[in-house]
C-alpha cells in the first residue's frame, strides 16, 4: 500500500512531461514565468481537445433525436447570476494571515490551524469571510456598480435563459435537449493536478427539458447514455464509476445527482455530473426576469415548467482523462520497450503518419504525395527523418493509430505497409484501398 | 442614389429578422432585456459558426504544409500586454458630458460637438482622456494591482509567446505557421451593425514565421491564399476587395497591410487583415521576457528573429458575411417567390432534410429511418408537417442544400426524390447511392 501513491505520481509526472515535450500542453505565458493554473494547448493538444469536443458534440446533437446546440456569450446580464444564486452563494470561506496578509481557503487549512486560528506560519488568522468565486469586470467606460459584469462560472445558465427562444424557433417538443460547449471561469485559489482544475476551463453541457412526472425516467436514461459514451471513446470501464451524492452533498437545486468518476493517477475524481435540477432554474429565471417560461404541450394543452436533467462534463479534464487512460509504458518482446498512447482513432491528434522507407530514389516524393492526398480525409503527418523504427515510436508516443510506409516495392505494386499502433501488426495494402481500409478500422476500433 | 441606402438597410433588417426567427442569433440574455452588443448563437447559428470555424481550420492546418494549431488561454500574464503595447496604446479618446456624466468617444462625436466641446445635448464636455479598451479583472482573492489580469484583446499574442515552445516540440522549420481560433474581448463603446462589431468576439488568426529577407514574397503569397479562401467558401468575388493601408493607417508594428473587405448591406467593411508585422512582436517579447526567441536554421546555421506575416479574420463577422452573401429574396416563375440562403454546403447548418410525402402508410417511419441513417455522414433534419412545398421553403430559408422526399414509389423502387436548393431541380436517386451523390455534390458545389 505504502508505495502505490509514489508509483502513481511517477506516472503522472511522465504524462505531464510527455505532454510538454511533444507539444500537447504548455504552461500559459511560459516565457513570462507562467500564469498560475493556466495552460496553453500546443499543436497536438489542440487537435486532441478539438476532436474530443467534436466527438461529444456529434454524439449529443447530430446523432441524437431532439437535441440542438447553442453558443451563448461568456458575458451575460448580471441579473442572471442573481437568479442562479451565484452572487449570493458561489463563494469560499477565506482567512488572512494578519502578519503576512496571505490568504487561505479556510477548509483547506490543516485542522490544527483551523482550531487554533493560526496560519501555517503560526501567525494569527483574521475572521473567516466569504469570497465570491466569479471573475468580475466592467463593461463600458465607467467602472461603477451598474457596469459590473461577470465571466460566467458555468455555461448552463446560457441554456436556461435561451430556453424560450429555442423552443419557439426550433420546432422541438418536450422532451428535448440543448447542448453547449464553452469556456467558464472560476477564481479558485487551489489549483493542482495539471489541467484537472483550472481557473479557465471548458464545459460540455447538455440540459434536457422533461415533463415533471418523467424526471426520474429521463434521469436514469441519461445516466446510462453518459456512461456508455465513455465506452464509445474507448475508456477502460474499470476506471469509471458512479458516485451518488448523499443528502449532505446535494446542491440546493438538485433532487438527485450522480457523478461519473475516473480513476486518475492521483485518485478517483469527478469527470461529469448528472443532475436532476427539477424546475429550480426555470422558476428562478421566471421570477427574476418576470417572463413566463412555461411550456405549452400542444397535444394535451397542459402548460407547465419543465424539469431539467443536466449532464455536465469538463472538456479540459476530459483531455486529461484521455491522456491518462491512453498512456502505457509497454515492455516488448526481446527486452525492448515503448511509450504508447492508446487514444481512440476518432480523437487522436494525428490519424495517419506517412513515411518513406528512405529519402532517396524518389521514395520521399512518393510518400509526400500520398500524404497530401490523404489530407482530404484524415489528419496526417509526414516524417522522413531517422530510422523507421524510431519514427514508429515517435508516433506511438503521441497516439497515432495508423502509420504508412512507402518502400521500394511501392513503385512496383502500388501498395504500402500499413502498421497498426496497438497491435504493431503490419499489413500490405494497395494505395487505392487505403482510405477505405483506414475508415473501416476507425469505425471498428476496439482497444485491446 | 438617394434611395439605395434605404433599400440596403431594409435588406439588413430582413437578415436580422430571419436570424432571430429561425434560431440563428438571439440578443444575449434577452429575457433580462439583453446585454449591450452581446449575442447568443441559436441552434442553426452555432452550426453555421462551427462549420465556418472548421472550414477555416481545415484549410489552414490540415490541408496546408507547415501550419500547426494552438489554443492559448484567454487570461495571459499581464506582462504580455506591456510587451505588445496594449497597456500603453490600446485606448480610445473619451469625453464626458459634465452635466449628465454620459461618456462619448471623441472621434465619433459630430464635428461641431468636437469643435465647440459640447455634448450632443449642448452641455460642456470634459477634457478628452485616454480610456483603455482591455477588460480587466483580478485573479486570486486579493483585488490589488499585482493580481490584475486582462481578457485578451486579440488572440495573436498567444501565438507569439508560444513560438519557441512550438518550434522546439513540433519539428517545424521556418517558414511555418501557427493557427489559432478563439475569443477576444474589447471594451468598445460604439457597437452596431448586428454581430459585425461586438465586445466579445472570435478570431481566426494565423501567424506565419518567415526569414526576414523573404517577408515580401510570403506577404504576396498570403494575400492570394486568403482571397482564394473566400472563393472556396462560395462568396461572390465582386463583393470582395483589397484595401491597402496608407501611411497614416499603418499600425506602428506594420511594414505593409491589406484588408480584405466585403460589401455588407451597410457598406464596405473589413473582414480580415493581412499584415507584415516584421520582427516587432518577437523582439518585444524577447526584450520584455528576457528570453532568446531567435530561430536557428540548422541548414545554414544562421540565427535570426523571424518576420511575421499575419492573417487575422473575424469568425463572428464571417458568420455575418456568410448570411449577407447567401441571402436572396427570389422571384420565381408564376409570380411565386422565396427567401433562400445560398450557403456553401460545407457551412450550411443542415446538410440534408428528409421528408415523408405524407405521414401515413408507413412513409413517416421510412423517412425517419432514412434520416437516422444519414446522420452518420451529414447534419440532418426531419420534418413531416405541412405541405411539401412549404417544407422546401422552410429549408431554403435556412440554407439547407439538399432535401429528400420519401414517397409511395420509394416502397417499390427504393429510390427517393433529391431536390437541390439553388436550382430547385429534383432528381430520382436510389437510396443506396444517396450518400455518394450528396458527398459528390458538396465537393463540386459552385454557386450559380
Amino acid at each position: 500500500m505504502s508505495k502505490k501513491p509514489q508509483v502513481k505520481n511517477k506516472e503522472m509526472d511522465n504524462i505531464v512531461s510527455l505532454a510538454k515535450r511533444r507539444g500537447f500542453i504548455f504552461p500559459s505565458s511560459e516565457i513570462y514565468g507562467g500564469l498560475s493554473s493556466a495552460w496553453d494547448y500546443g499543436p497536438l493538444g489542440v487537435q486532441l481537445k478539438n476532436n474530443l469536443e467534436q466527438f461529444w458534440w456529434r454524439e449529443m446533437t447530430q446523432l441524437h433525436d431532439n437535441i440542438v446546440g447553442i453558443d451563448a456569450a461568456i458575458m451575460m446580464h448580471p441579473r442572471v447570476w442573481e437568479a442562479s444564486g451565484h452572487v449570493e452563494n458561489f463563494s469560499d470561506l477565506m482567512v488572512e494571515d494578519t502578519v503576512t496578509n496571505e490568504r487561505f481557503r479556510f477548509d483547506l487549512l490543516p485542522e490544527e490551524c483551523q482550531q487554533e486560528m493560526k496560519s501555517p506560519k503560526g501567525n494569527p488568522l483574521s475572521e473567516p469571510r466569504q469570497f465570491n468565486l466569479m471573475f468580475a469586470t466592467h463593461m463600458g467606460p465607467v467602472a461603477d456598480a451598474g457596469s459590473k459584469v461577470y465571466l460566467r462560472p458555468e455555461t448552463a445558465q446560457g441554456i436556461y435563459v435561451n430556453f424560450k427562444n429555442v423552443a419557439q424557433t426550433s420546432r422541438v417538443k418536450v422532451p428535448f435537449g440543448i447542448a453547449q460547449v464553452g469556456k467558464a471561469f472560476r477564481n479558485e485559489i487551489v489549483t493542482k493536478n495539471f489541467i484537472f482544475r483550472t481557473c479557465e476551463f471548458e464545459q460540455l453541457e447538455m440540459q434536457y427539458f422533461v415533463h415533471p412526472k418523467e424526471d426520474e425516467k429521463w434521469f436514469e436514461f441519461w445516466k446510462e447514455q453518459r456512461i456508455n459514451y465513455y465506452d464509445k471513446l474507448g475508456i477502460r470501464r474499470d476506471k469509471l464509476r458512479f458516485h451518488q451524492h448523499g443528502p449532505d452533498e446535494l446542491a440546493h437545486y438538485a433532487k438527485d445527482a450522480f457523478d461519473i468518476e475516473y480513476e486518475f493517477p492521483f485518485g478517483w475524481k469527478e469527470l461529469e455530473g448528472i443532475h436532476n435540477r427539477t424546475d429550480f432554474d426555470l422558476s428562478r429565471h421566471s421570477e427574476f426576469s418576470g417572463k413566463d417560461l412555461t411550456y405549452l404541450d400542444d397535444q394535451t394543452s397542459e402548460r407547465y415548467l419543465p424539469y431539467i436533467i443536466e449532464t455536465s462534463a469538463g472538456l479540459t479534464r476530459g483531455v486529461l482523462m484521455a491522456l491518462c487512460d491512453a498512456y502505457e509504458e509497454q515492455e516488448l518482446e526481446g527486452g525492448d520497450s515503448r511509450t504508447v498512447l492508446h487514444l481512440h482513432p476518432r480523437i487522436a491528434p494525428i490519424t495517419v503518419a506517412v513515411f518513406p522507407l528512405v529519402k532517396k530514389d524518389g521514395l520521399a516524393e512518393l510518400a509526400r504525395d500520398l500524404e497530401r492526398e490523404l489530407r482530404e480525409d484524415f489528419s496526417t503527418f509526414y516524417d522522413q527523418s531517422g530510422a523507421i523504427g524510431r519514427r514508429y515510436r515517435r508516433q506511438d508516443e503521441v497516439g497515432t493509430p495508423f502509420c504508412i510506409t512507402v518502400d521500394y516495392d511501392t513503385k512496383e505494386d502500388n501498395s504500402v505497409t500499413l502498421r497498426y499502433r496497438d497491435s504493431m501488426e503490419q499489413v500490405r495494402v494497395p494505395i487505392t484501398e487505403l482510405v477505405g481500409t483506414i475508415k473501416q478500422a476507425v469505425k471498428e476500433y476496439r482497444r485491446v
